[in-house]
């Protein structure tokens, strides 16, 4: 039998609702430090185990969890990474640790996002900027609010290795927070990108008043489609069909708190797309997303109607009603081969 | 180029709300008899363009749908026959339609379920009575009165023959129903057959106060483990991932129409599954199925823990408590291909 090894000592970068979630699961397993630039919010994590501007008042931390806005001191200390700053700041925050990281130091991120500019997953990133950095994700149908409030949830973690999965994967495990794993990376990436653009597209069709059976449709037609771009570029159908693709669209789709959805539901009521974005105060990823996958479509060749009718009414003027009888207008083909809606 | 050929006859066997929907359906696409028992029924489609029994009086039927008791007329003049009749009497219209019918008319069938005692799917039903007759079903997210009454829905139809199942969608679709095709006709059956005690899963959820993330996880998990045993059964995976599995089991776990998930509820509530079974006045399929799968589970060598727990509910005394408690209990392994929750 091995003997007993040290604890490994996992880094959080990032004060947001969900890397501070993150790093609370975290902090029950084992030594766990947390990034973040405020000073107000490293005091009120040490002091009080609270995130209150992130997570309010009631959301009490794990007690263990220790908070610092020194990166030279995270950085150092880490034998695990996580990135949970937003993807616009990834690359950046990446480099600096790149001064500072010790050697195969295995770097996880929580970014559901693409780089914009270069359409880059986070762990493309990982691997430019970091080489020989494992680089994974952690990803599933996880409400911030509601997993830190201790309502069971599960998420998926992906990394290429197999026995480093299995390893990691325990560190992000809770008694109501359960974590699988798959070698699925860009399976895993690509759902997180995607699926925003498809509860857009469920959004709008609660302005139109459609049905239960509408929605379902709507749905299983975007984890097909998501599916379809998903293997194109080297993913894993089954992956769609988890918890990163179909567990986080449903949450998308039927959270009154998905600003995605919202999105599609204001666009259905006839506002404009910039007098939405000013109304949130927000980002709703999905926004974005729609024209990125149009991109992705034509690089492989593929047919992505609803994608399309989405990206149509964001950047081209069409209205929801065009959009939905976009889709009506397609004739349904084989269910999995079938090229269309 | 073909000549133009004579219409397909479409016969839908069954009067309940989904067969009279169906033929519906099929009357606005060609000619199409409805074969019902009660001469009231038969009446009111003809002379009123109404099934107000099971569709309510606002839900206007096609004008060119006929209707009759005559079983004899109706086996006869079939091309196609649409099986709408519960899957208890499935075998024995079945066995009087051996008769009757004309050699090689394609049998569809509308039922979820399978044969009480023999477990079996409804088109083994009709290959064992009917053999040399094409068997297919079709299936997906269709609360029948949302589809009377209209909205845009979707369904799949299965047939082992491609070219005979494109031929035969066409006769399902309108406007507003799209019908895609598969030749997956096991993974289709099981979807419908197995959906409906997941909804129970998810019921028992509701009462207990789970939430959004808590209910993506069940369902993701669920499709899992349909997939599983379908796939044990000769099914594909993706199929259930599509819409007669996880599109159905949406609408089927979130529907406040939903009986199956009622059932959950209800249980969650305290109340014994007789009590229950009593005050519905109806049937929900997911209580039998639940032992059923276990049947399957064993035969197959498969571990399906969700409904290995709602069977516990319902067949052997445990609590609603006990079985969130026993899938808790489980450890995550990898998404797809570890064996438990």
């Amino acid at each position: 039998m091995a003997p007993a090894q040290r604890d490994p000592h996992v880094v959080v970068l990032g004060g947001g609702s969900w890397g501070t979630t993150v790093s609370s699961i975290c902090a029950r397993r084992g030594p766990t430090l947390q990034w973040v630039r405020s000073q107000d919010t490293a005091d009120d994590i040490n002091d009080n185990h609270r995130n209150s501007r992130y997570l309010g008042d009631e959301v009490e931390l794990a007690h263990s969890l220790r908070a610092t806005t020194d990166f030279t001191e995270a950085a150092e200390s880490a034998d695990v990474i996580v990135m949970g700053v937003p993807s616009h700041g990834f690359r950046g925050v990446l480099t600096e640790l790149a001064k500072e990281l010790r050697p195969w130091v295995p770097v996880v991120s929580l970014v559901k996002g693409l780089e914009q500019g270069t359409n880059m997953r986070m762990s493309e990133i990982v691997d430019e900027v970091l080489p020989g950095h494992p680089a994974g994700i952690l990803a599933g149908p996880n409400i911030a609010r509601e997993v830190a409030d201790g309502y069971a949830a599960a998420a998926v973690l992906a990394m290429p290795d197999q026995h480093l999965a299995a390893n990691l994967g325990s560190l992000f495990r809770t008694k109501r927070f359960r974590t699988y794993t798959t070698d699925d990376v860009v399976g895993v990436e690509m759902a997180g990108a995607l699926k925003n653009v498809y509860a857009i597209a469920v959004g709008m069709g609660y302005a139109l008043g459609i049905g239960e059976n509408t929605r379902a449709l709507v749905m299983a037609r975007a984890v097909n489609e998501m599916s379809k771009l998903g293997e194109a570029m080297g993913g894993k159908r089954e992956t769609f069909a988890g918890l990163a693709g179909l567990g986080d669209l449903i949450v998308t789709c039927t959270s009154q708190r998905s600003r995605n959805r919202h999105v599609g539901e204001e666009l259905g009521s006839g506002k404009t797309i910039e007098e939405i974005i000013t109304a949130m105060n927000q980002v709703a990823e999905g926004v974005k997303a729609a024209s990125v996958i149009m991109e992705f479509a034509e690089k492989y060749g593929l047919n992505m109607p609803i994608a399309r009718e989405v990206d149509g009414v964001i950047n081209h003027g069409s209205t929801v009603e065009d959009a939905y009888r976009g889709l009506a207008a397609e004739k349904p083909g084989h269910e999995v081969h079938g090229s269309g809606f």
